[in-house]
Formats: C-alpha cells, sequence, structure tokens
C-alpha cells in the first residue's frame, strides 16, 4: 500500500500505472502536476476535504541537502514516532531546505463506488449554510464543492459539451461527491435532500448513472479552463488562493467579491469549501498599468481580509515570490525569524531555491532563480 | 470545528466537555494522556487507523523558545500551505525545541453509529491476512486492532465483569470498529463475513445491540490493563512499540512471541494492525538481573527485527530515552546530524528537555532530566 516514485512523475500517470492495483494517490490538484511540486507546495485540491493535502501521504522522503549530504527523511511504515518529523518539515518548504530526489507515497483505497450531487442556492450565505450542514450531518463526502453564479454563467456558455448536457442554475452552487460503499452512498444521497432544504435549495441534480456522474462534475473539473478558454487574447488570469476558518467563508467570498466588482474586474470564485479554502480567478490586461494595479490591489485586500479572519494567504498554493511579505503579516517577526533560523543552519550560503518564501539575507551573494 | 487548549487538559475531560457539540477529538491514547504529552509524542491509539496521528489534528501550537520568544506555528484555517510546517516540527519533538503552552485542535465529527465485530482465527498469519483483505475492501473501519492468544486468555480469566460476559476464543483474534451512518454499517457488517471466510475464522461476534457493542469493544479497551493486574508484586511490565510495513507484521509478530518464549518470559502481544504497529508487553521481575536481562534483549532484538524490516522503532511510543541509540540505527548518522544541526540552530544551550531523543554534545553544561 505505497509507492516509491522519483520527483518528474504526473500524478495522473502514477494513478493509471496502478489502476489494476485498486490503490491510488488521492490527492485531485492540477491534472499537470508533478509529484515534486506537489511535495514542495504541500498541494491538495478538491479531495483534501476526504484525505487530507500532500503532507498526509508521504511516508518518506529522500533529500539532497545543501552539504551534498543525502538523507532518508523516515523508513517505511504508515505510522512513526522515531525523531523529528523531516517529512513534514520538507513537505511545503519550497525546495528552500534540500532537493527531493526520491518519495514514498501512502497510498489509499480505491472506494467501492462513487456518486455526485449538484446544488444551487439564493446566496453564497445560504450555500454556505448549507455546505457546514452537510459537514456536520456526519456524511461521508468525498469532496464539497463551491462555485459561484459567475463561474456557473461561464459553464453553461463555454463548457465543454459533456458538460453542457445540464441546463445549470447560475447561481452559488455546490457540488458533492460521494464515496464508500454503494449502500452507504445510497443512504447518503437520501439523507442531502433533507439537510439542504432549510436553505432554499434553487436546483437539485442527483447522478442517476455514470455517465451523468461524470458529466456533472466534469463542470467543477473543467472550472478554471473555462475561465482560461474565454480569457480575451493578450489578457492574463491571476489565480490565487487563501484559507479562513469555516464559518467565516461566506463572508470573505462576498465581500471579495463586491472589491473585484467595484473595481470594474471579471472574476470567478471556486471553493474548496470543506476546508474553508477558497480561489478567485480575476481577468486582467496586463498591458493596462491601471487594471494591472486593481488587481494586485484586488488580491491584496483579499489576503488583508484573509489575516483579519485569523486566516492563511495561502491554503494550497504556498509562498513562492509573490506572497513573502504577506508570510510576514500572517506569523510575525518572530515565527519567521525562527524559520529564517532553520534555514540558515541547513544551508548557510542560501543556495536552495533562493529567494523563494523569504528574501535573501541583506548582502547574501546568492542568486534568486528567476 | 476547533478548539483551544492548554497541555495540561486531559484528552477524555476535553471530549466529555464537549459531548453536546456533537463533534470530538478521535485520538485514542492512554485515558490518562493529557494534550501536552499527546502532542510531543505524536500519540495515537485505536482511532489512528481512520482518523490518523496527533499531528493530523494539531492546527496550530503556541511555543516559547529557547531564547524566551513566543512564536504561534500557524493561524486558524484547518488547511495552510504558507511557509515552513513549524506544527508538526514541534509535534513529536519531545519537547526538545521548545515548550507548547497553547494548542489549537482540529475536531471531527462524532459518527452517526458505531457498532464492533470480533474474529478469532487459527493462526496469526491468517488473522493478518483477513486484516489485510479488509483494509483493501474499503469497507469504512473506525479501529483493525489484534491481540494474541496469550492476551485472550488473559482477559477470559482476569477481565472485568462486562468482558467475562462473552465467551473469548483464545486464539489471534481481529477486533473491528465500524463508524459512520446506520445504514453504511448495516452493509459493512454483512460483507465482513465473507470478507474473513477463506481465513478460517473460529469465532465470530457480531454485536447486536449497544450493550453487546459496549461489551465487545471494553476487552480491547482492558488489554494493559488485565495484563497490570495479574502482575505479581514487585514485578515489571516492559511495555514497547514497533511498526512495520502492513506486510511484514504477522512475520515480525510471530517471531517476537517465539523470543520471548525461548527467553521464558510472560508476555502478550497487542496490534494496531491497521497501521503496522504493534506492542508486546513483558512481564519481569526487576530484582532478578537474569530476567531483566533477557527482557532487554527481547525488547532489543523486536527494534532490530523492525529495523530489518524496513521499520521503525516506534510507532508512537516516541524515543525518549531509551530508543537513542536505535535511532541512529533507524535512520543513519546523517539523517540524525540533520536533526541536531536543527536543535543546535534553535537551542544552541540544549536547555530544552536535555538528553531526550538524542544524546547532549560532548562537553556541554546541561542536565539530563530524570
Amino acid at each position: 500500500m505505497d509507492v516509491v516514485v522519483q520527483p518528474g512523475v504526473n500524478w495522473v500517470t502514477l494513478n493509471k500505472t496502478m489502476e489494476d492495483s485498486g490503490l491510488f494517490l488521492p490527492l485531485d490538484p492540477s491534472p499537470t502536476a508533478m509529484i515534486g511540486g506537489m511535495v514542495s507546495t504541500n498541494c491538495s485540491g478538491t479531495n483534501a476535504f476526504r484525505y487530507g493535502t500532500m503532507k498526509d501521504w508521504v511516508i518518506n522522503l529522500t533529500v539532497v541537502l545543501a552539504d551534498g549530504r543525502v538523507i532518508k527523511t523516515r523508513r517505511r511504515p504508515r505510522k512513526n514516532s522515531a525523531g523529528y518529523n523531516l517529512t513534514s518539515m520538507f513537505v511545503g518548504a519550497e525546495g528552500t531546505l534540500g532537493l527531493v530526489t526520491e518519495v514514498t507515497l501512502k497510498l489509499a483505497v480505491v472506494p467501492q463506488d462513487t456518486s455526485v450531487a449538484v446544488v444551487s442556492f439564493p446566496t453564497i450565505d445560504e450555500a454556505a449554510k448549507a455546505a457546514t450542514k452537510l459537514i456536520r450531518s456526519g456524511i461521508q463526502l468525498g469532496a464539497l464543492e463551491f462555485l459561484d453564479e459567475v463561474q456557473m454563467q461561464v459553464i453553461n456558455r463555454h463548457g465543454s459539451e459533456a458538460v453542457r448536457r445540464t441546463a445549470w442554475d447560475e447561481s452559488p452552487t455546490l457540488f458533492l461527491k460521494f464515496s464508500g460503499t454503494t449502500e452507504a452512498i445510497k443512504g447518503d444521497v437520501s439523507r442531502v435532500k433533507d439537510i439542504v432544504q432549510p436553505f432554499k435549495p434553487r436546483k437539485i441534480f442527483f447522478a442517476r448513472n455514470k455517465q451523468e456522474e461524470a458529466d456533472l462534475w466534469a463542470a467543477r473539473k473543467e472550472a478554471l479552463w473555462t475561465m482560461t478558454s474565454i480569457k480575451p487574447e493578450g489578457y492574463s488570469l491571476w489565480s490565487t488562493d487563501v484559507a479562513v476558518p469555516i464559518s467565516r467563508l461566506a463572508e470573505i467570498i462576498t465581500l471579495s467579491k463586491e472589491d473585484s466588482g467595484k473595481l470594474g474586474l471579471f472574476a470567478s470564485v471556486i471553493g474548496h469549501v470543506g476546508d474553508g479554502n477558497f480561489h478567485q480567478a480575476v481577468m486582467y490586461d496586463p498591458k493596462n498599468e491601471e487594471q494591472q494595479a486593481s488587481v494586485a490591489k484586488c488580491v491584496h485586500d483579499m489576503m488583508s481580509r484573509a489575516l483579519e479572519m485569523e486566516g492563511t494567504v495561502s491554503g494550497e498554493h504556498a509562498i513562492g515570490i509573490g506572497k513573502k511579505d504577506c508570510l510576514v503579516e500572517e506569523l510575525g517577526r518572530d515565527a519567521i525569524d525562527f524559520m529564517k533560523t532553520l534555514k540558515q543552519a541547513v544551508d548557510p550560503k542560501w543556495i536552495m531555491n533562493p529567494g523563494k518564501v523569504f528574501d535573501l539575507p541583506t548582502g547574501s551573494k546568492a542568486i534568486a532563480a528567476s
């Protein structure tokens, strides 16, 4: 129930290769993602609500350190309390502490069955309240995703043929994935209608067969691509993510949408609502300086607001170059200094992925990666 | 769905206090354990198979560093990719990197229903094979535990009144906990009989009501206490844990039992079989030097064997003082040096829980904790 892979392996290819085993790596980031990047950003995606994030699926890492030594962070058991948890230290460190060359991954058992339901609501607030009720019901959801009315419009008009077979309601919508035994799913599906009822659902779709299941879920999977496909020539898409405590999610999404609306920007929201995590994708013309400033302000305000709500500036995309300043605001100077102390101790010349996560120390000779 | 607690809070008290919320902290270590110790050893217990270990339930930690500064490792969202994962670094560090003063814990939704089944087998090998088949079946088990024939004898003869209401089979036995919706459990229970059939089950008990469920599970919960209660005056119990890849579990348990048998020691085995993790509890007279040497050899051999099988010298008890040498054997000199580099950087005077996990550096003035 584990597999050893190199960082250049694509996770979709890996899961295809293992298909016959009945096992899979249950993360669900972009289909283009590779294991190395998934490790270094602590990625997740739609399945995180049930399966957690990348850190929960890495058993051990082989890492080349800055001084050339090679270590293996842990041995092969799924459970381990021996020494410092170096595995979780390198996962999400964005390559700044060492170079990952091999990864042992835990695998999950493919569920016997899955199904999908889609429910639209009059407002974001009602969708969020229904989501909370679903989470608290104890139903075994595989995923719980949110798309706003803008994203639903885009899907209706620009989705693939499979997606356009459904007449989507253009209002805030929850996408539910059920996963478990066939009997369990039957019971769960029948409870969902009752649970969402108090929140004035507008349209409810339950997949009646595997084709409908695939068609319904495709709308969620295609969401980002539909936005990309309608982008005018020369325009860019600024996609960013923040996370907040689940109880604050409706509020921050509503406020962020108001902000982008006021600035005259075309933006859609996709949320991993089960994790309190959401993305706003904003379209802009990079040649238009005023518009570019508007997007930057919009994203910055979203991060500040997340921080005000005890949130984080990144739920799953990590820090990179763009969010370095916000990281200090998020965790405070002492926590950042502590992180830098660790970095300095294991990479005194700052040669590992320099310039990511933190700025280089003043006077440092290392050259920032492009 | 989260709670802020201080390290001296007992987890049983915490769950009792929150009872009305429908939420709970799903770890299951000794009922005497407190949050601080649970964090510092990355504890787990019978529920780890479904819910993971302590590291999976800590959202953030407030930590006093060796230099007196106070940091908070993360903010409040359940999902977070902002900067180094300091939370997971302090969890399991046994207090050697800092002093944890406050903990934000993620909570789980109490399952709608639970149930219990107990199945005995002719041999450890058949029990282990049945366990693997159960794990791979996709049934949503809440726990999957193993007790050997010695432990079953002890339970039959010395268990509480509730436990002795069942006529236990004195052979290797699996304890299964089901948890989920009532419908889902009904389906799961009916599949278990078919799944274990090829492995020649001797006796199968399915709880028919809540009283039977409590009585059956009590046998597992009382296991360690029954061993303590039959210990002759002046005798000690050496309880240790190792973990191996699940496929090697039957082999290492069988060999470890042979070893203790050959040395004339009375020992029982309790296994968290779903995690490849097991405990051997060995009885001995600490005034009998020969016997004490035998126990030490027995435990040492078990650890060496776990390492030969790509295992770990501790699945859930951590390193402390007793397993420091084995840690080097497990991870190699370079990985340990890397850990020490981290330790040295954040606690240059080695004042935080000195002498645990690693020996103090030669010539160090710090005094080892008793």
